[in-house]
């Protein structure tokens, strides 16, 4: 169990380093990424999964309770994304020590992308850059409409993550960070994708927490979207993954 | 046969969601993926096609009307982009079946594509731009030209298709994927690049249906370009691979 | 004999089909690739490299002169990106059959490419960028350091495909297209990267074929430098490669 | 020993060649590639790993002290990117001869890129432009931060190499392309990060020798940050590999 609870916890931390560090580049000022694009972010992510997927091998790379939660509804025998790993299907303890890691690496991540970034957080920009930096926000406030687009997004990354198991391609890890790549182009534009509760919570608290100049509020309002759309969106991509297949 | 249908079904919904909704995110107001230029087009419509192979692996996931007729046309035992299946060969009568479960497919994807993207569909915006998130239009209208447009895209589509089959470089779905990055990049720019009769057909129905501010009408003078040109273009290339293989 | 001159024919076409294609898209106006930059055209011409290669799997897909004349220097057993084929080590008759395949062919996806843009073609535009979509030029004019370029260039190309054949990576073809973007990217700068004669060779005979509005001179005092500097630097890959492994 | 000698020379020369060709296309004036931002930069250099790890795939293809440091601070078996070849583990006496192969390459690859791009060299451009073709360095100046940054953007490469060993998946050195695309992507924008002694030292010396037209100093007060913090992050890497492996 500690074995998974600190694998999950590499994993996930290297994936909101370098994930909420690609958000820092495009968006906070005088970066040599500064205003660099869609292009740069969804590939950023996609690579921040490819890099958390080997680091967390051992356990499965779950990185996010919405794939945790999806499997243990599939119920399969599917262990996550690294296949060949000794880690073990979830069950309901399992998943609560899966979540917690995802949780507190996703929150040391961030912490150190703001290290990485600490000079422009300190630049004169919009608080709502800042936080964007650490978790997502809405480009259009409507909660019921985004809920929606979180769900779709999730059930898409942990649908195609069981199809994966059925055709191997020999990609591995490459595999899924193309799908988060495509999801961030393709269903990423209103919510910013997080697809993930803990990519997106255990950020906003690292925002709460990391002193920088010309902090705004962490938008806390908005926060369950980004948590119980992905919980959604992957029980019911596990659900409809057990009768399919 | 009802496997058939359905796996064709939900892989070319895959296809359709992933593939309107770059569109969505690129041309629709306010996304956080506005105006983010034709790479994140042609990448988002290649990660389509990767999950949505994934996703019908067991039908051979055709998706493509085109590609279906022209691998009936093309008489091999190749059953499409995941030749590991257990699909068979294509005969007329599941040729049939095929078509029914893209057009259905492609219909559904663009349907869950517009809830994704709801609240950008009802932005001001040229109704021009909403439709091209569901169906493709011309650059120039000529529909000479743009036939011979779409014939050439999807006869590249299909004869490199049939080429795979022939030296496999363990790509599976990737290598599909990187092809149609390819075909939108180079031949993309006259027509949008349907090269996939139920990739515009079932959107462009979809269009008719979900209600949405600013509707246009649906272009359905040009819609019989993007459904003849490849159906041409696929037939072509299966009759020339079974010629030159 | 034949076999190999039409499969580099074949190739050959489908490189330049789309190669040029994607020129076509980004330089023509009213394009939905229109100035959509130097990624689209190197992720562009690296694509059609890979879809290239697997049309010439039966000969080793050269495609190249460069190519052909490296692998001739080389001396060794290599055959080419398709190195499972049934093809032969060049000798230098085989080489001439090889050049003559690679010409024709450059000539023809050319040719199939003009088609696909017909209507743009027609536009108002610089006659410049209209050449530009068959052949290559330099950025500022200097014969000797625009050779040096093209020369470096195709270094790169053929030194690391026989490097490709000795540490595999069970990507195949798509090393070749990768290497190409990076080429592109790296090198493309001053001189378009036409690094293969074929590729500006035929393709700017082409563009004295085709009948089009406001057409302009085919630049034929450079036109020695994309053929030269290849040959060249793919000679010299050879001999180096030879003297290194 | 001489074998890890010149396959370092030449791995690092591709590496530096490639690399610092993309910098001199994108922000050399009158290049096509003027301008062409962030995705171009990032994808150019990762190919230039791609193509170095390749070229110098007989010595496991450090390219890189940072790794060779981090590799022998390990102590594992692991020899590299290339983890089939013939190399061995590094010890003291051979690290200070893959480090001496490394610079030795650098600074080769470095003029190399110069005589590709030698009439830009000359055109009308910011001296602190041309520097940067060769070097690299900081968005805003904070020696301490800096190194932190390059610190942490060095830590991410060698322990995710080391990961790679651990759960291969078949994609050799495109794994590692990709792994330096997303920290360029995620890490890159306040340093440019050097993520390794030899490609900023290497060039910075070339810097000094090449002649050119308009050529400012060196920044020679800052080439100690791309040097110690990657040194000081990749060993870092190694020990904690070696305490969670």
């Amino acid at each position: 169990m500690s074995d998974i609870f600190f694998s999950e916890v590499m994993g996930t931390a290297m994936l909101t380093l370098l994930g909420c560090g690609v958000v820092a580049n495009v968006v906070l000022p005088r970066n040599k990424g500064f205003n660099s694009g869609w292009i740069v972010i969804t590939f950023g992510w996609g690579i921040a999964v490819f890099a958390g997927v080997y680091v967390a091998y051992r356990s499965g790379a779950h990185l996010n309770p919405a794939v945790t939660l999806g499997l243990l509804a599939n119920g399969s025998d599917f262990v996550g994304a690294t296949d060949t790993t000794a880690a073990v299907p979830p069950s309901f303890p399992t998943a609560l020590v899966y979540i917690a890691g995802e949780l507190v690496g996703a929150f040391i991540g961030a912490i150190l992308a703001w290290a990485a970034y600490k000079s422009h957080f300190d630049e004169e920009a919009d608080p709502g850059s800042k936080l964007a930096v650490f978790s997502t926000g809405p480009a259009i406030r409507s909660y019921g409409w985004n809920f929606i687009t979180e769900l779709i997004g999730t059930f898409v990354l942990v649908f195609v993550i069981l199809m994966f198991g059925k055709t191997p391609a020999g990609l591995g890890p490459l595999a899924v960070a193309l799908l988060v790549v495509g999801i961030g182009l393709s269903l990423g534009g209103p919510t910013g994708y997080a697809i993930n509760p803990a990519r997106d919570l255990g950020p906003r608290i690292a925002h709460a927490v990391v002193p920088f100049r010309g902090k705004g509020g962490g938008d806390w309002s908005y926060a369950w979207v980004p948590v119980v759309g992905p919980i959604v969106g992957g029980v019911i991509a596990g659900l409809l993954g057990r009768a399919v297949l």
